[in-house]
């Protein structure tokens, strides 16, 4: 079985957690998670996170209804990262783009690559 | 013109870096990264870590030859994750997988999703 408690967390119990578009393999976000997160996020089904800002437990899209749903749940070898493939609901980024990593270094200059959904 | 020092580092002075597949959007795998390191990345166009339990800069590959060549750079929208896209030579994790994350959580049980190359 599973055991969350086997991951290693940093010295604040947390984990990055990448969430990849299972579709299309855009990667979307990475956010943070703690052991509960994650119970509750394989309980449910849908990615919840641990909000470093507010310190809460942060069900993504609680309150936009922009919602991921998991489709797996992988580890990686040193187990102190996640990678989570999601079916995402709306966009991913609370600017409204579909990806959080919408501006590229292009010639050394920052370039937004992404709009805003209407 | 983009400034390493306009990105958030941790208490550690260090930022979350994924490594993505350029042409097959596979996530590969996460590694942190300095100020230092993003300059040496960009200028060498070869990804360059900082590795927390050696304490050291790291050129991946530099010793089992398994370079990534930098696509692109790009930032999320809080500065405090990088996404890098890489041309992989070879396997990107140390277990000779492709990608770090070989491990899957189905059904409760980790299942080992990726074999090593020959």
């Amino acid at each position: 079985m599973f055991d969350p408690a086997s991951l290693r967390f940093d010295g604040h119990g947390l984990i990055p957690a990448i969430a990849q578009d299972a579709d299309n393999g855009e990667v979307l976000m990475l956010a943070w998670m703690n052991e509960e997160s994650i119970v509750r996020t394989l309980r449910s089904g849908r990615a919840t996170y641990w909000s470093r800002s507010r310190q809460a437990f942060w069900t993504k899209g609680e309150s936009s209804g922009h919602v991921q749903e998991l489709v797996e749940l992988r580890l990686d070898c040193d187990r102190d990262c996640l990678l989570l493939l999601v079916r995402q609901t709306g966009p991913a980024c609370h600017t409204n783009r579909r990806s959080c990593f919408y501006t590229a270094v292009r010639d050394g200059t920052e370039t937004e690559i992404m709009a805003p959904a209407l």
